[in-house]
């Protein structure tokens, strides 16, 4: 059984596809790869369990079908790693119809993503997606990046997929550290933007820890519609999508500082998630009760709620780099209620530097 | 005395400034950077000659202004030169309402215009061009690219200024040999596109290579109106816009076998363009007569008609590699007429092989 949903962009449109199988499923790529040239990017973990399998099936599709492994990690997410693609692809002379196959998760998928956007000024790409955080957030959006040694994410590109094909079947194989991390995205759909579905992660946090398939199914979806409904609105970030960084400032301020790799992005957000409210409650944004019921449904997800040892000049120092600040000025998401996420571009600086000091 | 063209692009549509004296004129860049954070690319011959203007211009327009310099040359258009300017900004926490600004010629314009398209996912950019090459091609497109070592231009983006300003005063300072790398491409918009002005510059070759201004000034107009026409008409080289790489198949072949800088881009343009008249006359398509004419007037605007030795293995090798290319065919733009340029995708490879082992 299987899903579709769409992102609405004009002449940038495209179907997510949800459901388990469908690495299997030849008709499902066949439009965007046969008689191209097609390039699976991936690290040596997913390879191992499925490159063989979509191998053979765009292969069935009518691709001629090359695969490039990257090395593993947030901490290979860089320049060096980007130009094995570029190089695997000249040397294969793969033209400007090539289309890139990311196949893995959030890494995989922002590198395979960005080489699309700039191999030759611009291939198509497909996100396979084979990790929970990648299925219900980083492949959806067209968002896509390396790292710089300065700041995360910081070279990058809006690049859309021409498809997503999540099988919730790979969520099988996911190591529990890695679905949890998932389950701090999923959580924060329902922190900015939806009460009920904050309400329902809350009461199945025992059976998506479980993975009962239904409960994943479920919040895939209603992830992947809130994620479409949003950029479908905002898709360069002007605006409104820049409540999908909810956690995110905090959480990218924790992975530079302890060093790329050593919390797993769904960790670091699960923890900037928590400060986040708890600094909402602090500047009487939020009941502090409700903020504390955030953290405890984080903490019931198996995730961390209480950030590394970080000096707050360090704090300000990655926060200072943040892409959505504008002038100098932080700019931070905070929530107006559970269910309710709010931009605010005037935190007051010495506020938040006494919040971090205690934190 | 200025102009102003218009590339039409909907909403990505901007417009081309020409004119002496512009580099003074805050009014022209105030609408782009007022508020802003300008920071100036250049590289140090250039920013020697006109950053200080600039940046006073940009200063009185309202903007933050920052220079950052890169190594003189297209050996240096690669990623280690493009990560300096990424780390400029981001230690100067330049956000996303940044502007670059490309002050220089064309591997200055390709590597701010492709910062620009990363940085952050995207800023803003201008294209200031100090080189004739600059202001009559490679400022007006979007086109922008680092090269990679297996191939020129490879990595890269099509991301449009907000605005070209070209300022024709810059020319006075222009070396001789870089005054003739740009007529090249002057040459080329005539020989693809419009047989009377290509006539017009076979009369007035040596008014331009001693650069009458008033012959420079009508030659950068006409240049500018032809890419504006075809760019509008094709942003993403789907189709005709590959015409304006007649000369560049055989000419990217001659950068990358003599290495990066050894020839100028113009250069090997013009013995590219000699190739591909003799070749489309070897093919039938275009009278020997007139082949020859065009290779007579590229020797009387002082480029080299004849490329470097090449063994044709290593040409069909850099050949192959050609972005225009589609499944292991090579695509050249060949000559149906002076003036009429024809894109073709089956040349016979004995043929072109051949070809080249008596060039």
């Amino acid at each position: 059984m299987s899903t579709t949903l769409e992102v609405a962009l004009g002449e940038r449109s495209y179907p997510i596809h949800i459901g388990g199988g469908l690495l299997d499923d030849a008709a499902l790529f066949a439009p965007h790869v046969r008689g191209r040239t097609a390039a699976i990017v991936t690290n040596p973990t997913v390879a191992r369990l499925y490159r063989e399998r979509l191998s053979a099936t765009l292969a069935r599709a009518g691709a001629r079908v090359l695969a490039i492994e990257l090395p593993d990690g947030e901490a290979f997410k860089n320049w060096e790693t980007l130009d094995r693609v570029y190089e695997a692809l000249l040397r294969a002379q793969a033209d400007r119809r090539t289309v890139l196959v990311a196949l893995g998760g959030g890494v995989v998928g922002d590198m395979a993503g960005f080489a699309a956007a700039t191999y030759q000024r611009g291939v198509a790409h497909l996100q396979v997606p084979t990790t929970l955080l990648a299925q219900v957030d980083s492949s959806v959006g067209g968002k896509t990046a390396i790292n710089h040694a300065l700041g995360k994410n910081m070279v990058g590109a809006f690049h859309q997929p021409a498809a997503v094909v999540a099988d919730t079947g790979t969520l099988a194989t996911l190591p529990p550290r890695e679905l949890a991390a998932g389950l701090a995205e999923v959580l924060k759909y329902g922190a900015i933007h939806d009460a009920a579905f904050l309400d329902w992660v809350d009461r199945h946090a025992q059976a998506l820890r479980a993975r009962d398939p239904a409960a994943l199914s479920h919040a895939i979806r209603r992830s992947c519609e809130i994620k479409a409904e949003i950029v479908a609105r905002d898709e360069r970030e002007a605006g409104i999508r820049a409540l999908l960084n909810f956690g995110h400032t905090f959480g990218h301020a924790i992975e530079s500082a302890a060093g790329y790799g050593a919390w797993l992005h769904g960790e670091a957000v699960a923890a900037g998630m928590a400060l986040a409210a708890r600094f909402s409650a602090a500047q009487g944004r939020l009941p502090r009760a409700d903020a504390e019921r955030l953290v405890a449904i984080i903490a019931r997800l198996g995730l961390p709620v209480d950030p590394p040892e970080i000096a707050p000049a360090v704090w300000l120092e990655y926060m200072g780099r943040d892409k959505k600040n504008e002038a100098g000025r932080v700019t931070l998401v905070l929530l107006d209620a559970l269910g309710r996420g709010a931009i605010v571009k005037d935190a007051p600086p010495r506020a938040l530097e006494d919040f971090l000091a205690a934190a």
